[in-house]
């Protein structure tokens, strides 16, 4: 079943200890895109300006990732310029333009209003809510935030949250949204908000699954050499996402080998610079590592 | 098969955000022979001083801890006082009183030099070569190490790594040791020294298991309540090799269970201070939580 996904299709400026990259195709909803494009057919809901390179273009439609939500606005693309350290956990944000990411309204074209696997990423959450008046019958809503809106649009967040299926965070928003320490407790207090699941992801260190009567640990797949982390979450989500629409079914089994899928693609985009990593994958590569993931957490 | 440890039995006062405590059991040896002495007799080798507590004696005795190697020495047990903040994985030493471990020269009793598990818990590593020298026809040795010993005893340390089967450090140390950032390249340095294994200990995100031709990555159990990160590795080591030891076979499959059974051992360590949580549960209670472990990471 079809994926839509509202989000940023950005160009990024990266530096890590291993490089740096100038106006790279990067944003929440290109890394999930791409992640669930091995899956399933994806549809993009975003704004670029118009200096945004055609090729991107081309290249969404080539991995079957729809562009008809996304639309070209007078001005210039969305820009976010980050540097990372030896510990590339923290993203230490250089600026944030966010051009005519400002005047966002997302409009989800009439022929994808019933798309029934919905991800939407990191944006306002008022725009957030806005978006799922316009679908229709839905069948699994997941829904991604940060810190800014956790401290400046908190009602709005929490509205969110009683529609959705899954949260995703990362364990200092987790732990900033609920006010706990202990992850247990945060994630038991989010869910009292609504969603069916939360899940934590702790970058290098694995994931958390929890769901109202059980959790699920799954530590990252281990690698020898990491470039660039931007994009992990969301390639997290797209992968995680695209398997289930895959499945088109929703279980506590069908949801873990989901998360592993997950994991596998974000730890394929950490491998290189922007998308470069994803780009040059195929399912084969990612069913392999997903084998030997099995085989190297096994007992 | 017996298992033979060497290292400290202490009194510590402990502070965490959760509570203080003045002068309770503690001790690398402590902790690893009380989480072995679930699965297996244990003899320790170590010193205490004319102030330790008869009634601690008493219990080794009864919960099948040999103390024919554990020496009265004149003079005050072995001190140390440390502080947690929020975030438990930080120890911060306040002081440490070696006190009558200052003039420690293990000393194995002639009926235990014929033991075949043995752990080197963290001492000099010249007194760890000494008790190996003073053991006849080990099975399995492991061997646990601290930044300080990296910094100021290298190369008594490179010697041992010679002769033991799995080194256990923790992931700062892995680093420290091998100049690598990365846990795999750490690990695979550090194997060039000798250990058929390497085991890198992470607190609240796992542990990875290496050997020379796989890996294995086992996260921690999640836990809600955690008052006392405190002999949280010892007791790991302790889980783990006494799980060995009464298996009396080592394949990678053993080593794996026994990991877990570690890491289960390790986590009911940190749920009360001192040892205390480690002498109200049983067998059975490590089983039922080494059954949950299991059903939290299958996907």
């Amino acid at each position: 079943m079809s994926i839509l996904v509202v989000g940023s299709v950005a160009l990024d400026s990266i530096q890590t200890p291993f490089g740096k990259k100038d106006d790279v195709l990067g944003g929440s909803a290109t890394y999930f895109s791409i992640a669930a494009s091995f899956f399933n057919k994806v549809d993009i809901v975003a704004t670029v300006g118009e200096d945004f390179p055609k090729r991107y273009i081309t290249l969404f439609k080539c991995i079957n990732i729809g562009t008809s939500g996304l639309s070209i606005a007078k001005g210039k693309t969305f820009r976010w310029k980050g540097r990372y350290n030896y510990d590339l956990n923290i993203a230490h944000t250089i600026y944030t333009h966010l051009n005519v990411f400002k005047g966002f309204k997302p409009e989800v074209p009439r022929s994808l209003r019933n798309s029934k696997f919905i991800f939407l990423a990191n944006i306002d959450p008022e725009l957030q809510y806005d978006v799922l008046t316009q679908i229709k019958n839905p069948k699994f809503i997941a829904c991604d935030s940060m810190n800014y809106w956790i401290e400046h649009k908190r009602k709005d967040l929490e509205r969110i949250l009683e529609h959705i299926d899954m949260l995703l965070l990362n364990d200092s928003e987790a732990r900033q949204f609920s006010g706990e320490s202990n992850l247990i407790k945060a994630a038991q207090l989010i869910a009292s908000f609504g969603p069916k699941a939360v899940v934590i992801k702790k970058g290098e260190h694995g994931v958390i699954y929890f769901s109202k009567n059980s959790h699920f640990i799954a530590p990252a797949y281990l690698l020898e050499s990491l470039y660039d982390p931007t994009g992990a979450g969301d390639t997290f989500a797209g992968g995680m996402m695209g398997f289930l629409s895959k499945a088109n079914r929703i279980n506590e089994s069908v949801i873990r080998k989901g998360i592993i899928y997950g994991s596998i693609l974000a730890s394929f985009a950490v491998e290189d610079f922007s998308v470069n990593r994803l780009l040059e994958i195929s399912i084969s590569d990612i069913n392999s590592r997903y084998d030997h993931y099995r085989r190297i957490t096994k007992f």
